[in-house]
């Protein structure tokens, strides 16, 4: 009984993450508000009712695809800081690292830097937080170019964040994973430029 | 009679516009499928059906949108790529011209930049070709730069115009038209780096 209890919750468990995914590449493709419970229930071939035993709401599942999408940005630009490489190095592999998850997990990508906005109440302040983190952390890795002289004295760190943020967020727009570039080719080829900007 | 029935249409104009301006409005506050038509009949105190003499969809109005956007981002660039200043005074002034457009124009800019996705058949095909149109003549004054040599031989001109476009293009998402800085401020802000980084 007790097997039968843990392969039950493993199913709904397996059932709810289908769901999460399918409602992630809706989002994606039609936007929050333009996709329906609905459209969801179509695309995991389940009945409205069935459906909210698993989610709560719409609103639940952006809260939870926008925190995903967080983690790995955030995962990703962390693990560039803590590394001891010099800053122009950090610049590149934060720019592979953002594209990565541009490359891998486009509909997370795209519900964290478009979708986020749909948010209410107090995720919307949190997520907030956590984008101001993120770029907050990108700006310290430029700040530490100028400190050890390796960009220039008078750069505009502020603008100069931006640019590479700017880079890296629009590229959703455009990115295709099966195109002739890889995710590491186009963050190489915006830093080899930017850097050369900042030195 | 006759001065009566100008008058009418010079009313049905204005009401018209009216609509339109607030639709723009919510479309970049809600997003094309977060606003209802009953979103828009409220923002401008008319019922549905009143709205309909007006109006005949909520994607007229959005092609509408977008196709104003796209005039006035063309406008834009193509005077700057007419004149005969030298490709990094193009590029400078180019920037400027996009950035004014998003300060001035908020919702047409998020409109043309963000919610020409949800055009649907024919319009989106041709809304697609301005966008490849605009991006190609801001490509073609970074080549003539190359050329000129005042950018370097072995820049990535593809990669350089879409870092500029990037830095352009993401700004509806940030820009306070009521901050401390200026569109022109930006625009020369981003312009200092990446010309920098192609000389």
């Amino acid at each position: 009984m007790v097997v039968g209890l843990m392969i039950e919750q493993q199913q709904r468990r397996g059932q709810r993450e289908r769901i999460v995914t399918a409602t992630g590449r809706l989002f994606r493709d039609k936007g929050y508000h333009g996709a329906s419970m609905a459209d969801i229930g179509k695309a995991v071939g389940l009945e409205k009712g069935s459906l909210y035993s698993h989610i709560s709401s719409k609103q639940d599942v952006l809260r939870e695809l926008v925190m995903r999408g967080a983690t790995l940005f955030m995962a990703g630009i962390r693990q560039v800081a803590a590394s001891d490489a010099t800053a122009p190095v950090k610049v590149r592999e934060a720019m592979r690292a953002h594209l990565r998850v541009v490359a891998e997990q486009p509909d997370l990508a795209t519900v964290f830097l478009q979708e986020w906005r749909r948010l209410e109440g107090a995720t919307l302040d949190e997520v907030n937080e956590l984008r101001a983190d993120y770029e907050s952390i990108w700006r310290d890795i430029v700040e530490g170019g100028v400190r050890e002289g390796l960009f220039r004295a008078d750069l505009d760190t502020r603008f100069a964040t931006l640019l590479l943020l700017s880079a890296a967020n629009w590229a959703y727009q455009w990115f295709d994973p099966h195109g002739s570039l890889s995710a590491d080719d186009v963050a190489d080829r915006f830093t080899d430029i930017a850097l050369e900007g900042m030195r």
